[in-house]
């Protein structure tokens, strides 16, 4: 197998990825925003840290049950598959020849699969698991990890923008060096995602740093014009 | 095929679900924490709104995004594929035989599969992305239409316990309100959810609830504590 050359990006990047994308977005649009419409600094790091806090919570927790509905999903749709295979057996080995008459093997290689794979039933509901509902055995202790690593990671991600408020006078003072600190972050960030995700690094690193810079824009734009 | 048994959700009321769920809990949380240290509506709300927009580019555009990177990863990989299956013709055929190795196909079946597969290389590079890879075909007007459903319904999502600062002279007031109509949206959107996505009904509405009301309180306490 060629793993090293089709790079698969493991769930632990993906979640980082996941998490740090949107904690360098979005806590730093809205302290962008709001350093357009009040003139304290405080408020503008009192939202940042509650929507630090809203959104890792919201990103780890909603991760960590869609993890656990994951799981659960599958596990009925196991038990399904089981009392097909036992119960419906003719009909389960019909779906089982469509998977291959899709592929344009013959009608008795399909046939010859299927009785074959029909052997072993634990390892047919496998197949039919993976190759005809398209569901992975999911990970039971990805769940937490994948919760907690988004979390944490949003968490980081976050705080990078809001440091330049605490060391500023003004909102605006604030705004700039928040700006350079996170655009520079953004634009690391990017290459360092595009790397781990194998794109293309300045493509990768532009899309990442335009979504942060135009977020930003359209909070500073919107908070502005109803201030 | 059962496919009315198998119940897939459909990516539109994926992207729905994904838009709704944050749009209903951070810019509520946000909102929420500011309210505890605070005493301006009007800074509340424009918070709030400027949240908004920045968490709906975000997820919007970073979804679209992450569509486009998606095909492009594909589309990569589908011509390493190709190129394998002309030009290193044993070894593919060799990889084929191991996936059906594991379902536990005897060897001279995993032969007459991969020779049989291997007549039509077309076929046998669209099993390979699905079989080897894991790769679904990804449909090209996805990614506009994904961004758009995301952020439309993280907009909806997100102004709905704002409304509630628009009619109240203070913040705490406000917060009252936005509390009672978010939890009964939270309450009623948990219930969609579960049902369009076949989970148990009452344990998804609670969950989708959680996630909201553990948010706001996150978000409050830091507030407080730092205001």
């Amino acid at each position: 197998m060629n793993q090293e050359q089709h790079f698969q990006s493991s769930e632990k990047v993906r979640d980082f990825v996941i998490g740090m994308s949107d904690g360098l977005t979005v806590p730093f649009a809205l302290a962008a925003g709001l350093s357009g419409a009040v003139d304290s600094t405080s408020i503008v790091i009192t939202a940042g840290l509650a929507e630090i806090a809203a959104g890792s919570i919201a990103m780890g927790l909603g991760g960590y049950l869609a993890g656990r509905t994951e799981i659960e999903h599958y596990n009925s749709e196991e038990r399904r598959e089981h009392d097909e295979v036992e119960n419906k057996h003719e009909v389960e080995i019909q779906e089982t020849k469509e998977i291959f008459a899709e592929y344009g093997l013959s009608d008795d290689l399909q046939e010859k699969i299927a009785r074959e794979m029909a052997k072993n039933p634990k390892k047919w509901v496998d197949f039919m698991m993976r190759f005809e509902l398209g569901l992975e055995r999911p990970d039971k202790n990805r769940a937490h990890q994948s919760a907690f690593i988004i979390g944490i990671s949003y968490v980081i991600g976050g705080i990078i923008p809001l440091t330049a408020y605490f060391f500023t006078d003004t909102t605006m003072q604030g705004l700039i060096y928040s700006t350079i600190i996170t655009l520079i972050c953004l634009v690391v960030f990017g290459l360092i995602k595009s790397k781990l995700t194998g794109q293309p690094l300045f493509k990768g690193a532009m899309r990442v740093t335009m979504v942060g810079a135009i977020a930003a824009a359209a909070a500073f734009a919107i908070a502005k014009a109803i201030a």
